[in-house]
């Protein structure tokens, strides 16, 4: 079965779009980070969503690629939409969410990138207090948003998958929905 | 031998550029997209060029294959240039042009990419009416030639190639073939 | 042991940062340029360290494979940092200063790039007369600094590695060395 995922940086409203668009659609929704987050759980490594983060690259790693192998399993009943970050952000740098061991297992097919412009993303990020997030510069969220598109190539290159990008702009959320779902 | 794949998207003048610069030169010129459009046709997939674009990405990747695996045949004879895209524009995005099975067919030792400024490329694309082409905003021609340059150094991170990229502005097409021969 | 490759173009500073944050930090520093330069002295194929840029990329191959082989020798007693381009610039093109046999051979664990804005680096590169340099135009800086982002994303694609990017601005090494060692 199809297997796409779906990525954008804090902020992008990633998970939103995909919600509004899976209303319509026959996929199974997999939040990448909540897999992870229950295979670390298990592993006692975090309390909470947000340190996932903040674990060394190595230990990261390792949760990663339990939770592809789970998705993988799931994969064979049904199409499966994957939401995660194409790179998340720790103190040594972008660590790219899909590396080869993730991509190995989950061949993907499809990967679908959420952008907005960075000051849209800034002006949410303030607005949103339900989760911790590092406050950044208006310059790194452009580079965070640059690097996940470079990634999102190498991601394609290695993979044959396409790599759809999709401007979730602020009071359009209708018009991003429905590109989502054309695009799926 | 030589295997040098040179890219552009539609209206970067690649194809022109290139056979000014095959005057000189001793290659064989190999249009990827005319080999691809060759296997398609006997499969009966198609009726006319641009329609292989619309193919569903499957099909595409079958294609390609095939279309290396004769490209590398050729390639025993004598020095290959190979016309093509980097990534081709599809409903679901951006489709790798050279993905990991085509790579390994073709071992590439050089990717030249002819570029050009969005609003030339848009001038051209009106006045060209030999080809059905998708009319496409300046920001959307912008971010086909950023997503080729990131596959490109995808690809040459894969093949250990080198990437040239030549700009083809308007009125200076002896400028630039000159360029595409020094690289060649 | 940890693999650190430090990388920027020709007046980034990338060297100087590097010193700079080693003064307090236990790596082994290494200079990929300098054991490719020592391979290349043996071999008879160049006579200074500038000369290794303009030969073919066949030959470039080869010495970079078996500097690969040593660093890798030397990262079994310490953490190792590896001073070297992403790409280099050659008459063919970018060619990636870690394509795949070097990846393979060295396993980074993280990438820094150095980088500077375009004007900076163009300015540093006049008041250099220390080393003979290909003068560049302030559009080929960005472009090579771009094109370097790219391979770096991909080289993490291929790797795992994280990526970090530190901005080496004029007058302010204290605070681009400080942030070098926090990502060290």
């Amino acid at each position: 079965m199809k297997v796409v995922v779906v990525a954008g940086i804090p902020g992008s409203g990633s998970t939103t779009v995909l919600k509004g668009a899976l209303v319509d659609l026959d996929y199974v929704h997999v939040n990448y980070g909540d897999v992870m987050m229950e295979i670390a759980q298990k592993k006692n490594l975090v309390k909470d969503r947000d340190s996932i983060r903040t674990l060394a690259p190595d230990v990261q790693k390792d949760v990663q690629r339990e939770a592809a192998k789970k998705i993988r399993e799931m994969a064979q009943q049904s199409n499966i939409i994957v939401d995660t970050h194409c790179t998340v952000k720790t103190p040594l740098g972008f660590l790219p969410g899909l590396p080869p061991w993730v991509l190995e297992e989950l061949q993907p097919d499809q990967f679908v990138l959420v952008e907005a412009d960075g000051d849209e993303i800034l002006m949410r990020r303030i607005q949103d207090t339900t989760r911790i997030r590092d406050m950044e510069k208006l310059r790194d969220i452009d580079l965070h948003q640059e690097m996940n598109r470079s990634v999102a190539m190498a991601y394609a290159a290695l993979t044959g998958a396409t790599v759809q990008i999709i401007q979730n702009h602020d009071d359009q959320l209708d018009e991003t929905v429905a590109r989502m779902i054309d695009t799926l």
